[in-house]
């Protein structure tokens, strides 16, 4: 027989979610949103009850020669909080899967628990359930949460309107930067066991990527303000692949501008000075922020336009599907939606 | 530093899961139960949704090289509809997660996802979301389901009492005697890759193992004969071991009679002549058969006594934790909790 082989990196992640949303259709009356937003919306009755997952696999999502345990069960919640959040709703619960190979010893298997069980602290969230079982190599931590939003305070990736002012939270491209430090020690310690890495300066950093926070203040504080985005999603994959994924659910484009860009101070000294690299390049494609990355009525810029923590970067319009940013100097470039292929080998 | 190190598999897959449980308390008011039964059940007002998840690795369930692909994604989605039937519910929504490496094709993808739809269709379960990664070796599939039950029918593992009757669908044994036929035809075949394997005369029993389906039929035929299971467990670990969580969670003992445990007569056969097998210690210990497990009031004898595929096979009493089978010579022996220990080497 000589079937067809199509490769998975061809289509990359997004292509394979995409193929594999255009074969699914739903049936159920509560499923009112399925595959394509942060979260799956299911409704509850009186609330909508969010679902969403991660799998995070080792030598693809986490190194574990520069990763604590305790750190990757606080990320491997976190990233999923964030998910809830990026729906306007709150996390309530998770399951946890992992699998192990006996390399793992009791003792790994509590360290990495009590980072979730930290997290779950954190974000007031309950570990109700899960499975563990080993594995033939590596580890993979699979985690569902479950959250909550009224149904009049979800918001999804489709809602943006032209017009509308883009905003993110926090700073970006540090956590990506974190990662590069993180593999340049391991690299000098891999040549010279001796040498102890010093990360000490570059502490910010190395944090953002190891022990991300999920944006749940935001959502409490859009709350007080008495804002609801008109469309919102968290910033993993990167600011320019984000702002394409909410082009494409809303129909709509954005023009973002370079220098209201958050880009903290020691990023931007690290990529350009150390690294030689655009710290833009590193905010716009780095990824691993989980900073919430939404879009607001103009009517609600009076209300946001001092919150310290919040950027307001650019503006919704209605060309579908374009997506630039203006430099410093004025040009305008069309962004280019990088994201991650995993499946790149 | 000479920190101590203990191994996953002196623990075993129960002893690990009590450990993360005894470490974990529920501070949210919609948490109203954790981990220990089928599902973790959420408060949702209305109603309680139930959420399960199952983990999947290659090489440890399932080997491809008689799994086909589709069957995987069909069992992978049975399984978790199982858990909810376990707790008398109805699955509602799947979420999939996929670590993949470069050895899979899309098409291999595709033929997952047929399985998956396909059982989707069958339990009328709708694929809500997921995540699709890169993995550095083999296949993992990670499953969460949600589902829904109206308050006062949930059943949890703890409500068996002394002289309920024990009550199991359909038979035991075949899932495990399956997987030994796969396994012995592998193994004719890799010593002889000209042979094709015959597996026409073990269809029942191969597809048992590679396609079980959720009882889902039993949820809705109890409510129909009017009929509340006082605990109830899906039968993936063996008979003895989940007798064992029953009478673990309910503070009881059971009596289980041989001659009334459902072995289906090629399961019999093939166990007894051909793997030389007792076919009791494959219906005992043998797991993966996805059957219910249930405990119901003496009251309910006579609406159930008829029923062609529920089979009353003992009673419970208020020994804790003394299970025992009477044996067709009038024997009493006492039942051990083997169910699976995938941390053994």
């Amino acid at each position: 027989m000589n079937e067809k082989r199509s490769e998975i990196n061809e289509l990359g992640e997004f292509g394979l979610i995409d193929r594999i949303a255009g074969q699914v259709s739903l049936q159920h009356p509560s499923s009112v949103k399925g595959i394509g937003d942060d979260a799956a919306v299911i409704d509850a009755g009186n609330d909508f009850v969010l679902v969403s997952t991660d799998l995070l696999a080792e030598g693809v999502h986490f190194d574990l020669a520069f990763t604590p345990l305790q750190h990757l069960g606080h990320k491997a919640v976190s990233v999923n909080v964030s998910d809830i959040a990026a729906m306007h709703g709150r996390a309530e619960q998770v399951v946890v899967s992992l699998a192990l190979s006996n390399r793992f010893s009791v003792e790994a298997v509590d360290a990495l628990y009590e980072g979730i069980r930290a997290a779950c602290a954190q974000y007031k969230v309950d570990l109700v359930g899960g499975d563990t079982t080993a594995s033939r190599s590596g580890l993979v931590i699979s985690i569902t949460v479950v959250g909550r939003v009224a149904k009049d305070k979800v918001v999804y990736r489709s809602g943006a309107k032209p017009n509308d002012i883009i905003c993110v939270t926090g700073d970006l491209g540090a956590a990506y930067t974190g990662l590069q430090i993180l593999e340049r020690e391991k690299e000098v310690y891999l040549s010279n066991p001796d040498m102890q890495p010093g990360l000490e300066k570059y502490e910010y950093l190395v944090g953002r990527q190891l022990r991300p926070i999920a944006r749940t203040d935001i959502v409490f504080e859009l709350e007080e303000l008495g804002i609801k985005p008109t469309s919102m999603i968290d910033v993993s994959d990167g600011l320019a692949s984000e702002l394409f994924h909410l082009g494409k659910n809303s129909n709509v484009g954005t023009r973002i501008f370079e220098d209201k860009i958050p880009i903290d101070q020691s990023t931007f000294e690290t990529t350009a000075l150390e690294f030689k690299i655009d710290p833009i390049t590193c905010a716009l494609n780095g990824g691993e922020d989980y900073e919430l990355l939404f879009t607001i009525s103009q009517d609600d810029f009076e209300k946001i336009k001092n919150h310290a923590d919040i950027h307001m970067i650019g503006y919704v319009h209605e060309k579908p599907n374009e997506h630039s940013m203006v430099t410093k100097q004025g040009n305008e470039v069309p962004l280019r939606a990088q994201g991650w292929n995993h499946f790149k080998s």
